[in-house]
């Protein structure tokens, strides 16, 4: 199977878990589980997902041991993007190419539908089997832990009171480390934990996810300044429109290229442990640097 | 000891696991951790925690086991009090006696405060040792459930879906079984679970957590009609202004008061199976039921 199959499939099975897992869009109240689907069926890529499925694969656990972990990232992830778009934060009107979820159903509803996705996120986490290395509160720990005030939300906050003003290398850094780096190396280490992997695996998974979080979040800047909003199904250009921080007003577009390809040089490096049980993730490093959207 | 000597001990007590759990206010970015320990120290009466340590001692288990349990419980209620409060739902100046969160320190970040409460809720609870017939899996859904979209954050959003219109004794009572019983329900059964509480005890303290919880919130009702602003350290009023449905509007003043004595009456028969060991949990609901603020 080609990775673009591969990628569809895992999508799907992904999908699935979560349409299992979620309240039904006719569950008491009603407004609040369509927005919560609204957001969550959007279309979105589930990389972070797909990624736990594929790191556990590489560390010779199964899909099926992975799902709760892989359902449980994408909460997380469309919770921070509904808070994120909202007029009080980033103030957006697009996500995934439709209008974000305040658009529809207003502000109040759309703050519960974060809260409520991101409580689903950690009901759905403790339906997780432990195994012999990592208990499901090792698996809350580490999910609570990226998603929390020292990392995701914290990045959120630093990306907000960053906003209007210049900042320095290492202060983007910091907040591209704590808004994208850090939810992706934990999809990955929950993949591993759900696979039982070894301390030497779990350290090898979790080198590879630091880079390729980096390397991501440089991608996405640079699609922000290069594409269109119609290919992003985002708002494009507007990092630069905000006089936010992006790798290519830093560093400028040819070095930010570089800096990804080295990064996700890097990455492949810290697979090396795991063989050829990696592939898949290896193919993954390579589709995110060469994304085009 | 008397029940408010005993009761301060135990807010003594919950304080300190809170801020041992919680990062330090300078933890970096320090704005969020400043603000998140803002709402959370700002005089609560720490009436859930309290109730998860009584529960405990009910049913034959100690403090500190419960302590994570506790300090969760009470990030979930000040997350969701600093997210009622915004201009998009309930738009309230004034908490516990104090300018609400968001008009400190902007609707962002108390946003993202709340965020984080309800994360850090979850983190502090997978640090609870399971028991033999509560692990921790058990516990996170508990606590996941209760406080997820089917009861805590639906009970939100029908009470905004309902705001301006005049509401039936039956919608009344499905908002306050969602934002009221549910999370103290579940505080009473996280105190037993700590325990390792017997089916039995656990059947008990949930018929009692029940009855106490719809009581509790038609004290709240009563006493947004008959105090004032300063002795509630919130917006007394609030609920006649906003044309909410409330129990002293459908019942009247007296026939509320009457309800909750009968529910307080039903919540002590349900403890018989506990004998002496729930004393304080009786005294509890008594002090619930003669409470003025």
């Amino acid at each position: 199977m080609d990775f673009k199959s591969y990628l569809a499939s895992r999508t799907a099975l992904v999908d699935r878990a979560l349409d299992r897992f979620l309240p039904k869009a006719k569950t008491k109240p009603s407004t609040l589980h369509v927005a919560m689907r609204y957001s969550l069926f959007a279309g979105g890529k589930r990389l972070r997902p797909a990624l736990v499925l594929a790191t556990a694969e590489a560390c010779g656990g199964t899909t099926d041991a992975a799902l709760p972990h892989a359902a449980a990232v994408e909460c997380i992830h469309t919770y921070s993007l509904i808070h994120d778009d909202l007029p009080c934060m980033d103030d957006d009107d697009l996500r995934r190419g439709r209008p974000t979820n305040h658009k529809v159903y207003g502000e109040g509803v759309a703050v519960l539908a974060g809260d409520a996705l991101l409580t689903a996120a950690f009901e759905m986490l403790a339906q997780a089997q432990g195994t012999p290395r990592y208990s499901v509160a090792a698996l809350v720990t580490e999910l609570a832990h990226a998603s929390g005030s020292r990392w995701l939300i914290g990045g959120q906050v630093a990306d907000l009171e960053g906003e209007g003003r210049p900042l320095s290398g290492e202060e983007l850094k910091y907040i591209h480390r704590c808004k994208t780096a850090a939810l992706l190396t934990a999809s990955i280490r929950l993949g591993a934990m759900s696979a039982d992997a070894t301390p030497k695996g779990l350290t090898a998974v979790t080198d590879f996810g630091q880079s390729l979080g980096l390397a991501f979040q440089i991608i996405d800047d640079i699609l922000d300044v290069t594409q269109t909003t119609e290919m992003l199904g985002k708002t494009a250009g507007k990092d630069v429109k905000a006089t936010k921080a992006t790798y290519p007003a830093i560093l400028g577009l040819e070095k930010s290229r570089a800096e990804a390809y080295r990064l996700t040089k890097r990455a492949h490096t810290a697979l090396k442990p795991l063989g050829n049980k990696a592939a898949r993730l290896r193919e993954f490093a390579d589709y995110l640097l060469a994304r085009d959207y």
